[in-house]
């Protein structure tokens, strides 16, 4: 509600066209119709077309069934992260069509096709092991309606594969490089694209890995200027990111 | 024992009405009366109609059975937090309506209604996955004889949730806040209102909040100025100590 | 402007009493009056009879004077914590009844007197190097308004000293307690009031002290209930917080 | 060199247009050549019409106005960040149009104006402790030929304020969101935003938080999906990054 | 083997009594048998009517049962700490003399009866959850030939329990404390007695208790100057410890 | 492909003795051919009678079959560290001449007797605890075909035991020191030896080891000046960095 | 006040020998006369013969001279440690004859020459650099009347200047090991001597030191059973436990 | 003294040739003989030809002065780490052919030119900023006799640079790779090198660098397999590692 819809509303209600009653209403939630946001747990709720999104890590799977339910009544898609199985066996019970990566351990649903972005987000990673952070930014990606390249198993120790898929890479709009171990991976690809570079830590790795610090403290370290981080195995968070570039 | 009752004492010694065996057993506890607290393992002793508090973790369900049972004959009210399905069972056996609330994991028996406050606290929190944590706190207020009003699902980064219950909150004579992740609820809320703010970083998280150490820190460094903290997890406290100020 | 003077406010433009303007001004910064407050930098702002603050450290005294100036149209006492000598030199230039406190490092003006608690606020201390923290909690506490109580050189490994002491501690409406080292001050204290204890971590101390980080923990683990903390060295925010908890 | 220039080139060697030597010397720095990129210490060189970067930390005086006079002799415009006031005098000698942002520690010189874009970067902060970093980025932004809005003084704990200028923040089409502390406007601007956001975790605060570790963790945890981190006080990292995408 | 053994043997060698074989053999191992000490696994050997020490964890039932066994030949007393009980199982085995203590989850094997000393090492622990350290300790102090008292239930938040029990911890040669939490018990404990004290950190507490860090952080900052530290749980270190100063 | 191979192909073109086609082709991965490395996950390929090595930890037991099954087909030695039992059973499905070490965690398979060195690597460690950092160490660096002695059961509490091992570690060309606990075994060996000595941390210990981390710290700091660290637990690159030094 | 005199003090208010009013004054304090100590700062004050002790650090010039006059009044010994040259100045204007250890920043004012004991305390330390933390511990020892032998340079990279040594530091009741780095001296003495070992991490080192963690969670993870642990370059805490043991 | 001198030794007893006195003498320092080390600081004593070497850190410029004027008496070469401008004007007093490396703050004295290796280390750097460690090594590689080639700006942003000197650091008989930021230089060699890499993490970076741990972690975690790690900035003992390699 900007000004000029004030201004317009204060003189219906002057003229009588509003009635007070209706005024108040209107009024009320101004500060929030600004706002214009809603959350659904701890991801902003995501407008027109968008899909909800549910984090499940910390939920019963009988919770995660109960907000599916709810929002099934909306028909938005919906996207389930950090789901176990046994939350995915809930959801079938309410959604037959649901449907769950195991590997990125996402459930969605699909209630109407999103379009689909011209250009593409690329998703690179090093190793097998950092595989299920890949699934998981991958499902975001496309369920936020993106076109997606996955490039994977292209460490920094043998960089004659990351050379040879270098093109593909350079060909997205924005790069979602993941890695764990050393995380070096970012900062290589940092210094050969001038896209912008979103990378994600993982949490795998050898003993001073220390559960991700170790690739965390190094991209956020990266010589490389053209490089944000976001947390450790946040796979969702990353394609999220990438989507909104993606889409500007 | 005060100055003046010292003086009585000393004053029947002299005139004989209390013998030297009597004066010497009543002196010889004279600095721990002073100091007037027992403890029941961690958690001080509460007087006067407050409950007894037992800390589950690290103990045997046959020991959390024994000091209920122990506690049983001196019909206080009980509470006990941390306190797993096991310890429940073992506690019916012995309190028939002991009262369990799973996802706060806290036992309750009530012997003897406690009076409420008029005043209450407000215990607000971002997600659905902090709820272990408030029903902690909401179990630990109610017991210690507190009005409590839940308002949950309020993360910040949904502020129009937030808002629009911000009367509710403002109401309260203190407020918890219980959140994980960034923790920024606490400094919102210390910037909205003008009451005692007891943060509670919770250990819900990806990655780099490493078990509440982020959320945590971030309390800690709270740009408004009302706000303390007091452990990862422990909603216990954060009532304990509300309680106190809501009584003051 | 809660719902009743909203509809008030419309009838009247509905009247003709209040003119569509004028509606439109009222109503502009319906959100933020709603909120009710400012920031002067990373204080929120305080009303009626408070004190304007400033945290000074990472800015410049010609910053500080800046402000300083500006605030001083406004008749209200000014706080400046974490101010250098030099600062205050240059505060002295803008208003001569400035008063300086070395050791705390605060600058306080009082262009009118406060209004003061009856009840009071104790501020315990383990060693004089603690005071610098002790002093700034204590300026802090007076340009609120509050009695105050200084309590200092009771540390823990010697307990008589403390117990001597113990009444006018309990005698407090709540307990600031400011201790480095291994942070004990707190639990022993917290252990013998029924009284809110808000815990200052202090950064004395030998090498695994870490900057403050072991008292930090140690109080946050407090077996004592009623213990909740604020950041090292933070005697602002705790005088702060007692300032609010003494006027409830 | 991609295929096509390949064929083309055996086809020259094959026709005798082109000689064996010369076709050895072609494709030696094949793999080179294809990267395409060069580095000035630990800044990628930027390309056509980017400035030149000179990292000065850890550099002397001496070094930097080297590496400035060699740079000049190429015509690009050059930024020298984390510049002291005795760098800025050195690189005065060799270039006497050099411009220095005390706050932000950076000199530029401009040979030839930048192309601006239409689209703006927004670049909000907390206080005005945060300037410093706020000034790299704005330094950093301006000569990579972007239109920058800088929003500061709006800290989380005075909401009315950010408020205030949301629709600024909003019209922006990447946001620079610096603060310290607990970090909590990059949690709240990013709920309030549907543009990638960047946060800058900056080294102001009290003592836990440990050099900027507690806004970085915040940051890296933060509940809104949207925002992506660079390293503490990293200024100019952040501001590249929102320039690539700006230029988008 | 001594300087005058040493003369003796080559006194005999130069005799012909002991033949140069015979010299080769005895002191081919002289630095050694200077030395005087051999280890199992990592604790070292202990001579003359000292126990043999095992430490359990990261072995498998069946090594220690085959260390066990090896040990039983050699008639000295065994000390297993950290064993589970299907490594007691497994030691019962080849020996059913052995003692097992679940909560210290230590084995004891008594070959013969040590010599008890006169004075008495003190065992003080906070609480109920300290009690598996609480047991390790004391088994070992046992075994090892001590007189032991443990005083348990003392938490520093009920200074009275501690205080009507303090002459039992003066009279003691040698003190352990044993803490979590906050760890502040140490501190208290060292103010009053004039005993050399030996503080075990527990593992015992909330979030930011860290595994134990932040009781021993506080343990190693304790402003009571006889206090010392050994690892987190180590109930054994500091038995041994303690037993080596009783013993003096 | 060197400067001369390349000479000659264009000669080859030059002459029509090759196509154009053929030339591409062989030219394409010029850039990578030169680099002369592949990449099998996160262990750089290894050419020449070395194995493949598979980094098992994280992978599915049905990856880890997939993976050996197409290495089988190329006749190579392959290695598999960090393989649980699971994923050994999954292995010999397709080859059952596949060796397993259950305390190392390793799969070894012979498709072909690696050369051996005459030269050896010693393998050093303090206790039982550290042999399964020992064994994978060992397996290692057998198939990279070296001589090894293995020394176990030196601690450094019990110096005589090393003293009598020292003529053989001394002989080695290259020493490999594996300790957990404060991995002081690192600097006495280092102190005695004049060859190579790497030191890999285990994450054997009590509680403030922090998973390895005491070792690690202790390690890197190490007084004797001839050791270089991997990381924690890290026994297969030791060896490999072993072998690459024994082969040298 | 042991029962007898208050059984004594009693009957003398019986009889009439002493007043009411001189039994209140005498049974005031009897809290604090029993636990029988003060503390000075942050060191518990000292008995019979003992120095006072005064912890400089943190302190003011003036505030230390102010001390040492009132202390002087009382005839005893003075022990200053963290003091700096300026102190010692101050110091010197109240007590001619003040001696300062430059080295050990120490500062003794020996006022009756102290009882000597016949057994010693060995402190035993690695290098040069650490020569500070071994005069901290050797002047405090020495004024605490303990004959001490210091024996440092006698790293364990270095092995054989130990061993020549080791007679010395076996003879001594109680040792100190002093050391930075990876701190493994306290392991290799502790496993070699059969008497308490009290170890002090240095915050010498290179980077990863971490201003003395490496050594001092080296030292607390020691193999070696009997060693354990005070603060980060802590010659003071160190050398006051060795005392108390040396004096049992 | 092997075996064989032993006998020898006490054969000579047996027939008299030999007395008794002096073989207790020979024989008492049997331990150490055999030991072989003897240490200055905390570097090990160098054997033939070798530099000594003294850590000036911690030292005073006296002690350093004093530690070379003895050293001068032996004719070795000489070596000092970390010495600042004023030790160096020290030593120059006491021997003037004393050359200073200010950038890599070691002072070498010369007495004997040392055989020089003919196979070479690689000593390579990412930037400007770590050219104080570069230097660090590279004194202390010529100094210990062996060829160097120093490969400097080189960082992994700016790949084609690396790879037009690949060829320089492949000829290496061992590589020195020192980074600071993220250090990824470490992996990318070590993926491309068959030689042993010594890798040295710097404290150069912006603020979550903490001092040279982010590198630290990164190197220790480095995919590639053949990089061991020294301590931060330890370019002293990355050489002293490389030297003992290159002589193999």
């Amino acid at each position: 509600m900007d000004k000029k819809r004030l201004e317009q509303l204060l003189e219906e209600i002057q003229s009588g066209k509003t009635s007070v009653e209706e005024g108040v209403r209107a009024l009320e939630d101004l500060p929030y119709k600004e706002l214009g946001y809603a959350t659904i747990d701890n991801h902003r709720e995501l407008r027109n077309g968008y899909p909800e999104v549910i984090y499940c890590q910390g939920k019963t799977p009988e919770q995660v069934q109960g907000i599916v339910k709810y929002m099934m009544s909306q028909g938005n898609n919906i996207l389930a992260t950090r789901a176990g199985k046994e939350m995915y066996r809930k959801v079938r019970e309410v959604c037959n069509h649901a449907h769950y990566n195991e590997l990125g351990r996402t459930i969605t649903i699909i209630n109407h096709e999103p379009e689909t972005t011209e250009s593409y987000i690329a998703i690179v990673a090093a190793g097998t092991s950092d595989l299920p952070v890949v699934e998981e930014a991958y499902e975001t990606a496309l369920i936020l309606g993106n076109q997606v390249e996955k490039i994977t198993d292209v460490g920094v120790a043998g960089l004659h594969r990351l050379m040879s898929k270098m093109d593909r890479i350079r060909g997205a709009k924005v790069v979602v490089v993941i890695a764990g171990m050393e995380g070096a991976l970012a900062s290589v690809i940092g210094g050969m694209v001038d896209k912008p570079v979103i990378a994600v830590p993982t949490s795998v790795g050898y003993g001073a890995n220390f559960g991700g610090l170790a690739a965390l403290l190094a991209m956020l370290n990266s010589c490389a200027s053209g490089v944000s981080v976001v947390n450790i195995d946040n796979g969702f968070g990353a394609a999220y990111n990438a989507s909104i570039i993606n889409k500007l």
